[in-house]
């Protein structure tokens, strides 16, 4: 009987150290990149993320088949708006904006794909262990294949490549990435955005993928 | 005077701060993948690394043109001969190889891109702090670029992408290092490698890269 409740919890502690799906801190300010497998696109963004408000603000440099653009988006999901600020001439494009907001999470239906050290686990500081995790997303128009690593201790997005038909591979990866807001102001919209008139532009509301 | 004084050991602290170029331990084994842009290559490997005896063992699983492949490599720079090893039969192909040696380092015409945390600074075991350089090599056909990411502490490689007018973006990935040889028997060719000859196959010595 000592025996049987010996294996079972040794079983029930295997169990529980096999990594588990996580959630990422809901206030996280840092860094992205997202390049495309073509080679056409390159992001860099640093990036507030507030998932209790559903507020994202991205301040991102786009480079897109040979051409630059810069663009400072404020993204409000609990309202179903996005502003495109212009601070240099204080002057807002508010936009309609999909309502459903994602956060930076492990879906529960993804499968591990395995437990890795970036680096070396030989020494302190120099390796960092990180979990891959792998699924499919239906989309509007086919399924989305991703793979997102995150890293054990405190469920940091690290990297996600993400797939579709149209798109190819593209590949996100976070980095300087802190616990917190560290400006809580680049969450709110600047004073001169208060008179922005919505833009009926007839296209489909923007969601969070369009903006890469 | 004092001011002075403070004000130089002040700059050589902050100069000496500045990440240098460094070379990566001497004894390595762990994982590597290498996928190109194309995603028509990817590679995943297991490796051995002994920068002192100029040795390198691939265990390689290559998926290339929709084909699937495994080799068992032994490179042994120092006598110009590299080993094709096939255990299940216990046969050898044993060729010509480059005799350049290329230690995992950070090269001497580097710049530095910049340095970066992977993960998030704001826990312990949350983050990886890494350097990034960039710099161009001469080859026999054009140049080639790269970006090497390489551990502040440790200087262990992370991830390396290089980029040919033939391959395209090629991107390297370490993981699951550990300083050291933890089987150095896998860099020693198996006996029934002994009797291996020489195929004189009439093309170019192979070099380090031709095996991705």
């Amino acid at each position: 009987m000592r025996c049987l409740i010996l294996l079972v919890c040794l079983a029930v502690g295997c169990l529980a150290q096999r990594p588990s799906k996580c959630r990422s801190p809901p206030l996280l300010t840092g860094s992205l990149s997202v390049s495309s497998a073509s080679e056409k696109l390159m992001v860099y963004a640093k990036y507030s993320y507030d998932a209790w408000g559903k507020r994202i603000h991205l301040n991102e440099f786009v480079h897109y088949n040979n051409k630059s653009y810069h663009f400072d988006l404020l993204l409000l999901f609990r309202e179903g708006v996005m502003y495109k600020i212009d601070r240099a001439n204080q002057t807002c494009i508010k936009r309609k904006l999909c309502r459903e907001f994602h956060p930076l999470q492990v879906p529960d239906n993804a499968t591990l794909l395995g437990q890795a050290i970036l680096g070396a686990s030989s020494g302190i500081g120099q390796g960092l262990l990180v979990n891959t995790w792998t699924g499919q997303v239906k989309m509007k128009q086919g399924t989305g294949k991703y793979m997102s690593t995150v890293t054990e201790f405190g469920c940091i997005p690290v990297s996600t490549l993400f797939h579709t038909e149209k798109t190819g591979w593209l590949v996100t990866s976070f980095f300087n990435n802190v616990i917190g807001l560290v400006d809580p102001q680049e969450l709110l919209p600047p004073s001169f955005c208060t008179d922005a008139r919505l833009e009926e532009n007839g296209e489909d509301p923007v969601n969070f993928f369009s903006f890469f």
